[in-house]
C-alpha cells in the first residue's frame, strides 16, 4: 500500500489542471470528511480542487471547515477526479458523458478492482478517511492542519459508528488519537454530528419504533418508514439516516433492516448485522453493495413484494451462514 | 502521578490480606470494567482479592470476565479496600462500621482530596479505567492479558459515551488502541453493551419520548420517568440508564436532564451538558456530585416542587455562565 500511495502522490503533482474530488450520491460522514480533507491539502499544495457531491452536504456535515464550498454542479471537464468512499463513478450520482478526463478511486468498499495504477482501495481500512489520512502523512504531515485534521476524524468517527463497529481497529484508534493531537476535538464533532436533532426527529422516532417487526425466530429485526411517516411528522429523510440501529440493537437480532419508501415504488433497504452474515454479498445480489456488516440496496415494487424479496434472500444467506437451519 | 503510582504499587506488594474492591452503587462501565480489571491483575500477582458491588452486575456488563464473582455482601474484614470511580466510601452504599481497616480511592471525578498518600485522584483522565492502565502498565504490562483488556476498554469506551464526550481525550484513544492490541475486541464489547436491548426499553421509550419538554427559551430539555411507566411497560431501571441522552441531542439544547422517581418520593436527577455549564457544581448544589457534563442527585419531594427546585438552581449557573440573562 505504501509503494501504491506513492505512485499517486506523484500523479498527484504532476497534475497541473483540474482536480474534481467526488463524493457518492447521499453522502455520509466518511465521504464528507474524506473529501474535504483532501480539497483542503491539495489546495495548500497549490492544486486546482474542486468538491463535487450532487445531493450536497448533510446538515450534520455542515459544520466541516470547507462545506460551504462544496458544489453539486460542475460545468468544466477536469482533467482529474478523485472518487472517495466509492468504488465506481455511478455511485456519485453523475451521468454520462462525465466531466472528467481521468478517475482515480480512494475507497475502503469490499466490493470493486483496481483498474487504474493510481487506485488505492482498501477494504481493511477502517473508513476512506484513514486512507486519506494515509496519503497526506506520506505526502506531508506538516501540512494537516486543525481543519483537516477535523474532517478526517468525523470520517473515521461516522464509519465506525463511534468506533463501535468491527472496523473500530487498533488502527482506527491510532489515526484518532494522532488526529486529535494535530488538533481534532472530538467532543465538537459529536455535539455537531449527533447533538443537533431536531423535535421532528423524535416524533419521527415514535412512528418508527412502533413500525418494529420481528422474523426468523428473533434473528431479524426491521422497521419501515413509509413517505407518509415524513409527511405527517415534518421530518426529512436524512433524519431517519441512523434509525436501522434501534432494530439492529435488540437481543438475539443478529440482522436489523430499514425499509424506507421512497418516490415511484422504490425502496431503498439498509442491512446492518452483528458478524455473522456477510451483508456485502447479500445487497450484491439485491443490486446494492456495502461492507460485511453494513450495506445497503434499492429495489422498486409494492412493499409486501419488496419485503418478501428482501427476506428470501437474507433467509439463503443465513442458512449458508449456519444461523437456520436450511428447511425443504 | 507517576511517583503516586509507584508508591501504590509498593502498597499493593506489601498487603499480604485479604484486599476487596469496592464499586459504586448502581454501577456504569467505568466502575465494572475497572474494579475487574484490578481483581485479575491482583490474583495474578498471588493477592487474594474480591470485588464487591452492592447492586450487583447491571446486565449490560454480565460478559465481562469475572463478572460472575462479583458479590454483593461481604462478611470479615479486609485489611485494604480499593474504590474505584468513586472519592467517597459512602458512594459504595456499605454502612458503617465498614468492612475493611484501611481504604485507597483511584478515581477521576472532580470532588474528593487525597486523605491518603495512597490515592489516585485525577480529574484529568478520561475514565478510572485509564488510572488502573497506567497502575498495572507500571506495575508488569506482561500480565496484562485479553481479559484485562476488555475490562480496561469497556472501562474509557462507556465513560466516554462510545468517544463522544469531552474526556475523548488523545489518552482515551491512545489507551484504547493499546488496549485493542492487547487483546481487547472494540466489537464485541459494543455489542455486548449496546446491542442487546429488550423490546421494553423501546416501549419505555416510546413513552419517555412523549415526556419531552423544553424550558428556558429550548436551552434545556428533560423527561420524566415515572414509576407507573417501568410498571406499564414491564421495563427495569437499567433500562431507561442511557435516556438523559435524548433531551440532550437536541439542537439548541446546552443542558439535557432526566427526572427518575424512585421509591418514597425520591428524585433521581440526571444532568448532562454540551460544555457551557458545570454540572458537577449543579449537582454539588442540590446534594451530588460528577463531573462537569455529566453529574447526578437525588432529591426528596413532590413532582413539581423537586422540578421546580432543579430548575431553580440550573438557572442561577445557567446566568453566571453568561447563557441566560440575568433577570430581576
Amino acid at each position: 500500500m505504501e509503494e501504491r500511495i506513492a505512485v499517486l502522490i506523484e500523479r498527484f503533482k504532476r497534475e497541473q489542471g483540474e482536480i474534481l474530488i467526488l463524493s457518492h450520491e447521499a453522502p455520509d460522514g466518511d465521504s464528507m470528511g474524506s473529501g474535504l480533507a483532501l480539497l483542503h491539502f491539495l489546495r495548500k499544495k497549490g492544486k486546482k480542487v474542486h468538491f463535487l457531491s450532487i445531493d450536497g452536504v448533510p446538515y450534520m456535515y455542515n459544520f466541516l471547515p470547507g462545506a460551504e464550498e462544496v458544489i453539486t454542479d460542475y460545468s468544466g471537464i477536469a482533467d482529474l477526479a478523485v472518487l472517495v468512499d466509492a468504488s465506481r463513478v455511478e455511485r456519485s450520482g453523475l451521468e454520462k458523458p462525465y466531466p472528467f478526463k481521468e478517475v482515480i478511486r480512494i475507497d475502503h468498499h469490499l466490493v470493486g478492482e483496481d483498474y487504474s495504477e493510481y487506485d488505492i482501495l482498501d477494504p481493511g481500512a477502517p473508513s476512506t478517511g484513514n486512507l486519506i489520512y494515509d496519503l497526506l502523512k506520506a505526502w506531508d504531515r506538516y501540512a494537516i492542519d486543525s481543519a483537516i485534521a477535523t474532517c478526517l476524524y468525523t470520517a473515521i468517527l461516522t464509519d465506525t459508528g463511534s468506533f463501535r463497529y468491527s472496523n473500530a481497529t487498533e488502527k482506527a484508534f491510532t489515526d484518532a488519537a494522532e488526529l486529535v493531537e494535530l488538533g481534532a476535538d472530538p467532543a465538537m464533532v459529536s455535539r455537531m454530528v449527533y447533538m443537533r436533532k431536531h423535535l421532528t426527529t423524535y416524533r419521527l422516532l415514535l412512528r418508527v419504533l412502533s413500525s418494529l417487526k420481528l422474523d426468523f425466530d428473533g434473528l431479524v429485526a426491521y422497521i419501515t418508514i413509509l413517505n407518509r411517516d415524513l409527511e405527517e411528522t415534518g421530518a426529512s429523510r436524512i433524519e431517519a439516516e441512523s434509525f436501522v440501529s434501534y432494530p439492529l440493537s435488540l437481543e438475539g437480532v443478529e440482522i436489523g433492516l430499514k425499509f424506507e419508501e421512497e418516490e415511484g415504488n422504490i425502496w431503498r433497504i439498509s442491512f446492518r448485522g452483528k458478524g455473522k452474515v456477510d451483508l456485502s454479498k447479500v445487497a450484491l445480489e439485491l443490486g446494492g453493495g456495502g461492507h460485511f456488516n453494513a450495506s445497503g440496496a434499492r429495489i422498486e415494487g409494492g412493499m409486501d413484494e419488496v419485503r418478501e424479496k428482501v427476506l428470501g434472500v437474507l433467509k439463503r444467506h443465513m442458512e449458508r451462514a449456519g444461523l437456520l437451519q436450511e428447511r425443504k
